[in-house]
């Protein structure tokens, strides 16, 4: 059946509330922005925004078109043996860019993030807040470090992926599994004991 | 003196060879494009070309505005112990992200790879021969791991520079070295005895 009539159907009500999360989040921030706001502004009832996105990070996840759910991330630092964190982590983000469409989400996120300062901020918060800071509470490791676990995954996938330097690009994943994998395990090893290190 | 006449000034002649430069690399990538090329579509001698520039390497960092030469980042690797390498890369490196113009350039780099294939695969193939090959060559090193090096050096990047993720951005240069700099090390450490490691 054709949707007709007063009444938007879902698919029109879906692109209204990410329009509105995507006003809301660029007028507030990440952390300023709520779902009742974003509800007001898209004219809908709260419950509506959680019935079709979930939480307000999953909001943003969708109106940003970001390539990856923090939730998976975390749940990939988390469920597992600790020493192997590193090849879980770098495992998950390369099979994201394997996918076309996150490949190129990821290269979107890239370019707006290194043309306007104001995307940088709400990416740069949302990292923050939604992945990064539970990152290193799971792992109870200092936030500097999970922040260089980004850093570097990021690094390799603008190397491997966008630039495509060689070997970079060609080399298997297992190959860089097995040259990175310890690296990051490295960073996100438990502390040594107090005054051993002082990062 | 007021510069009149038939005869081009410096300052055109350079712009001149700057534009022929652009649209040769653009033309012919970096491994095709030549001196000789570059000088005869701006219409000047070759040795003119080498007289304002250099090498063809200067040629290409002058014509894309790159923040740095390669041969400074060669100077960095070779000259000292070896057990420091990491930290030169990296102090070289974060000193070029503090000086307002190389940042800007940086940026406008990221800026224009992400948005061109065109523009990512001259910056592949000039990093490939200019820097990582080199590097490798310099620390006989699989040009895996100087590829892994960069990457982590551009990851490093954009996170504390572009995205200005917390706490790397507060962070001071000397806790990034302390954390940092051992793993660059160890990627850039002297190959184990053969049959001890594949890469």
């Amino acid at each position: 059946m054709a949707k007709t009539g007063r009444r938007p159907g879902p698919t029109r009500t879906r692109e209204a509330i990410l329009a509105a999360a995507r006003a809301e989040f660029a007028a507030r921030g990440y952390p300023g922005a709520t779902i009742r706001g974003i509800a007001a502004a898209a004219g809908v009832n709260p419950a509506l925004v959680h019935h079709f996105f979930g939480t307000k990070e999953q909001v943003f996840v969708a109106a940003l078109a970001l390539p990856v759910d923090p939730a998976r991330v975390v749940a990939a630092v988390v469920d597992g043996p600790r020493a192997e964190v590193g090849e879980r982590l770098l495992r998950l983000f390369l099979g994201l860019w394997t996918a076309p469409e996150s490949a190129a989400a990821f290269l979107a996120v890239f370019r707006s993030v290194s043309g306007s300062e104001r995307a940088a901020a709400l990416l740069r918060q949302f990292l923050e807040s939604a992945v990064l800071g539970r990152v290193a509470a799971a792992l109870d490791v200092p936030a500097l470090r999970a922040a260089l676990v980004a850093a570097h995954l990021v690094g390799l996938a603008m190397a491997r992926y966008v630039v495509r330097v060689e070997p970079l690009t060609s080399a298997s994943d297992d190959e860089i599994v097995a040259v990175v994998a310890p690296v990051l395990n490295g960073y996100l090893a438990p502390l040594p004991p107090v005054g051993a290190s002082p990062v």
